[in-house]
């Protein structure tokens, strides 16, 4: 399983996935799901995925290939929007030749979906989540954030506090108690995480980092947030259930 | 959609359900998913239902009819146990028979799961969750709660909250904050609420309600819970980011 956030902001982006891939309970491993094309002062675009690991590292290496073709490439697109066009149709090329290698035996579902954001010079930034049928849609100030993966655990909490004026900091910490809400329930989403945060106009990441388990950042939001949580609860009027 | 929720704690037991069942989002009905059986000083059952609503309906339909056979039956079984394994007949048995009668073509899922709890004289209160194949697991201080239904995003209070030693109030209050963040999340969850507390050995309801939306007490809880949320968040540290 997986669990991947971004968030289009006033201030810019923010990207937040986990590492962790399995088949099973016992096959576990660690794989970057975020990766990012930069062109320095030009653009920075930023893929995240979840489904099939397969597809997704073949979707990644065609488009890494094909960066350095004739065809049509994330360095050669114009807009985001044609960006996001390449990748559904790159998705939908790497699962349609996976398909037909396996033969409609196969129980294998092949599917991947990812989340695009980024700036291309000339446009401000977007944000786009491409479904696994290869049709995507766009992050606005009213819906600011896309989630791939396991997303319910983590969601109520954004849907509480985010908007498109929170700061990138704070949006940050919002993206690490949403982890910290799916970890303790869904195994298959584990640590280390991947963040990126990118700031309007920049074209480079203004943060990026790798977040280890015993992060001491980490480790004291997560013990104030559970701690916090319990204490709101201890501190609520109970009701009224008659007598005992 | 369905959300439901039961906990088996140490003074007792607690029921929560919503009423809302859907086929597609225009053909919305209200409909008891909270079912309760009783004989006053004897025993106490009750049993809530999610996923297809005509097979939870003849289930439930069976099991009222043949409380008046001379089969095995909710009033005649000697414990929980039995009960539990009755339910799992009689949804095997209705699900059996719908297949059977729509063919292979169909793509009806005729499948339901259901929770149950009380508790029969000479036996202390039980709680067990019954899958849609039949068979079921019962709840034990370490894991004192079951949900059934739209499960995730009101999953993370109560992993952070509730423990066997729980109050029956506060666990009510627990159960109501959930059920907010299930249906902020998921519009085919509903009000109104059917809630059930039992205290041990008292075979009959401790307390039971039918909750409006528009009930005083959630209206406030919803409205501090909200609130305490976005003011923890604002309370937390933020990260380091660097210079902005």
């Amino acid at each position: 399983m997986t669990y991947c956030v971004a968030m289009r902001l006033a201030d810019g982006l923010v990207f937040a996935s986990d590492t962790r891939t399995n088949a099973g309970f016992d096959q576990i491993s660690t794989f970057r799901k975020m990766h990012t094309f930069q062109q320095p002062g030009e653009r920075l675009l930023t893929i995240m995925t979840a489904g099939n690991l397969a597809t997704s590292q073949s979707v990644i290496s065609l488009l890494e290939k094909r960066i350095h073709s004739d065809q049509p490439n994330l360095m050669s697109v114009v807009s985001l929007f044609e960006a996001a066009e390449l990748l559904g149709e790159t998705m939908r090329e790497v699962v349609r030749r996976d398909n037909s290698t396996a033969g409609e035996a196969s129980q294998v579902d092949f599917t991947c979906s990812m989340i695009l954001g980024g700036q291309v010079r000339g446009e401000v930034p977007k944000l786009y989540h491409i479904y696994q049928e290869g049709n995507f849609i766009e992050a606005t100030p009213e819906t600011p954030y896309f989630q791939i993966g396991e997303s319910k655990y983590g969601k109520p909490v954004l849907d509480r506090v985010l908007s498109f004026e929170t700061t990138l900091d704070r949006a940050y910490q919002c993206a690490l108690i949403s982890f910290d809400s799916t970890m303790k329930s869904n195994l298959s989403v584990g640590m280390p995480m991947d963040v990126m945060l990118y700031r309007n106009d920049g074209f480079e990441p203004a943060y990026k980092v790798r977040l280890e388990a015993d992060d001491s950042y980490y480790t004291e939001l997560r013990r104030q947030w559970n701690k916090g949580i319990r204490d709101l609860v201890a501190s609520m009027p109970l009701p009224d259930i008659g007598a005992h």
